[in-house]
């Protein structure tokens, strides 16, 4: 099912700001932090860089529900909320995804942390889209 | 009880930047957006502006649980999540805690709302206070 994203979502989604993704804990609380993030339209998706050893993803395995809210960088009236879940994990031990949104958010000579061979790629199929 | 707040996570809560709020929706989904706040470090309690018509005041009515992230406007690296829950709905008429939002975000012209009538003050009694 292709959901419906406007230009005006779309742009706030490919900025370099960070997203404040939340998640549920075992019981019942709403875990958030920041994230960087990379937004393909095409697939509909959000990908994240994320280790497996942290309780976000222990969250993720008991309820894959993702959601996401960030303010326009260009307009703290303007923000996007973006629900989903995690559709797939895809393991990055090199911490490609890493080095990537590294530089995608500012830093040209990011390198792999050292928690590499941990490191995955969350995939969040993008479900709804709300906002102003 | 009191709960520990460090002097870096009290910084951070007391700069006038947009806190992104997770409820949880009573379908298990995670409802975010950002949302100004005061931070009172005497009474442990963060304190908003809303109104009782909108889905945010439903979804606390069915479960009390709220959770708040923002990052440092310091450095994008530092960020502080809050875990707590709703301790007290106060009736605001006049839209005076909107008022006073309005200027503490920047605004010393900022109006009463046109929704004022159904304004309320969203206490939120801190529980948790994590980050880096």
């Amino acid at each position: 099912m292709t959901v419906e994203i406007s230009d005006h979502f779309s742009r706030i989604l490919s900025a370099p700001v960070y997203a404040h993704l939340g998640t549920v804990r075992p019981n019942g609380e709403v875990q958030m932090n920041p994230m960087w993030f990379e937004f393909d339209p095409e697939a509909q998706t959000i990908r994240f860089t994320h280790t497996t050893t942290r309780a976000k993803f222990r969250n993720l395995q008991a309820n894959p529900r993702m959601t996401l809210s960030m303010t326009d960088p260009e307009n703290p009236f303007k923000y996007v909320e973006v629900r989903g879940r995690l559709a797939d994990v895809v393991p990055d031990p090199e911490g490609a995804m890493y080095v990537r949104l590294g530089q995608r958010y500012g830093n040209p000579d990011e390198q792999a942390p050292d928690d590499s061979a941990d490191r995955v790629v969350l995939v969040m199929q993008i479900e709804k889209v709300n906002g102003r």
